[in-house]
């Protein structure tokens, strides 16, 4: 039973890691149970280079694509990724919930990884080391680049003078919809589509790849 | 004052227009005061030629990208397009605090526009004629693309294992954060982004183009 974690990084992760462990009452110490890397992905191998693994402790880090392998020379490791977007304005509820992927090489660190997620209020659910990098790419995916289709689409609204704030609602209508496709695209409706292609080659060519990739992917 | 309007077309649009007319008491008769085109942009056209258009009478449509041209030989006319996604699952209270962009050639449009934007509980805002085929492909980049952007990272996490209503609770983590970039790009860790990018060319091939660009667009 984890009694103890010391957590390392305090950004938007580790935050509102050590605000939930102190709502739980576990204690944060340097030899704990569970040290827990909420560090950049580039930092996790410069952290524990050189230490010296303790044959107690467990060493776990929050990124997605990082292998666990960069935890060397501890090898009683795991991973376990926050399947959200965390921000410093919120707390800890923003674990609530929400899953986590959770990687070891044995069942005794999968088992430690499961119940420190637990502890935490997530939702752990197995992943193999070899799909980590393809997983986090999904990630990346849906959380990343809908932030780069909301600046595109802001843009645009800014451009022609309609409320930017309706680019949110829209986007919130959608998942509401259950990702339902509707528009041009589901319609069939290629005249409309090469009328949006026109109008972005004459004012927003930089924005014209994109439309047409995702014209592409989203076509049946 | 709009005491009669006539809806065509009984699809996403139409069906929500025709239930809120409905309760708030407005007759729907063919020789009303507006007819409301709610049929998919091709059919717009088709539907208007060969009428022999009534001096009193308005017609309107609710197409995004679709020229004011497509309803000749009606001169009376004006453009009315409910910013956000449309299911048949629900009903008029889609209408309600919606955006819509409402075009006019004279001021006496955009006031009919307006005035039948708001009883239908829209929230209506002025758009150019020449601003409509870009102000659409905006909202298409906003709504059909997360579609594209959800099946992606579905596929994916199905892929590895992943429970698939993660997307959709990660999609809404960035909404509920204001599109705060998160994540490989926005810490200028190109070391993850080509480990996605690996992982991508030897298991969804498919998708690299998609993630290449939107890592362009998204990049500071």
């Amino acid at each position: 039973m984890i009694k103890s974690v010391m957590v390392i990084g305090a950004g938007r992760v580790g935050s509102a890691v050590k605000a939930r462990l102190a709502e739980r009452g576990i204690e944060e110490r340097p030899d704990a149970d569970v040290i827990l890397l909420c560090v950049p992905d580039r930092a996790i191998a410069a952290t524990v280079r050189g230490q010296t693994p303790d044959a107690s402790q467990w060493v776990g880090h929050t990124s997605g694509a990082t292998p666990l392998s960069a935890l060397e020379p501890h090898e009683r490791r795991f991973g376990l990724h926050p399947l959200r977007s965390f921000t410093l304005a919120r707390g800890p509820e923003q674990l609530d919930g929400t899953p986590a992927a959770i990687t070891g090489e044995t069942d005794e660190a999968r088992e430690v990884g499961f119940e420190l997620a637990r502890l935490l209020g997530l939702e752990p659910f197995p992943l193999a080391e070899e799909d980590r990098a393809l997983y986090h790419a999904g990630a990346a995916i849906a959380s990343n680049y809908l932030v780069s289709l909301h600046r595109a689409a802001t843009e645009i609204f800014r451009e022609v003078g309609a409320p930017e704030s309706g680019v949110r609602s829209l986007m919130q209508s959608v998942i509401d919809n259950g990702f339902e496709l509707t528009g041009p695209i589901e319609r069939g409706d290629w005249e409309t589509v090469d009328r949006h292609l026109d109008a972005l080659r004459k004012r927003k060519p930089e924005l014209e790849p994109l439309y047409r990739i995702h014209a592409e992917a989203t076509a049946p």
